[in-house]
């Protein structure tokens, strides 16, 4: 699905969601070690214990970033687990550059 | 001042404002001619006509476009004149370009 740049702009509007996928781009660095490995991303909880902020408010942030095709997630038993999707924030770039 | 990407991001996921920058780039191609030339901006009024809005709604998206720091303005006489602030824009696509 293409990207909606109304979303992605919006989305990228709050400095912690734009933080949230700074931190995504090396989470080793940026999480304390989980269960699993980062290389299927970062488990919700993570962001939580990170941000200091309640899960909800978290949850609503990355289901943001999600909406908006920024980030993927994967369920894994009760957890899920999210990655920057690379293609979609390549493509928003390509195409904000182009429309500005 | 430099620009806070916060407010530039939402400036622009309003899809009339980015269309409003898109205008500004060749005001000859999208408005139809005024008594100033366009060198000095184009007049808050070439907009209403050109969106179909109403006034205070075209003027609220302008002072959005303003404040982010997307456009300038320059008064003559009673009349507002708006200009894409080149060197904004292109902060920002490097800013954007870099945090993402």
């Amino acid at each position: 699905m293409p990207i909606d740049l109304d979303e992605v702009l919006k989305a990228l509007s709050h400095p912690l969601r734009r933080e949230m996928l700074e931190w995504l781009k090396e989470p080793e660095k940026h999480f304390v070690e989980q269960d699993h490995p980062f290389e299927i991303g970062v488990c919700a909880g993570k962001f939580d214990e990170r941000c200091g902020l309640s899960q909800s408010t978290v949850s609503a942030h990355l289901a943001t970033l999600q909406r908006a095709g920024l980030v993927t997630s994967r369920k894994v038993g009760q957890w899920n687990f999210f990655k920057r999707d690379e293609r979609n924030i390549a493509e928003f770039l390509r195409r904000i550059g182009e429309e500005l």
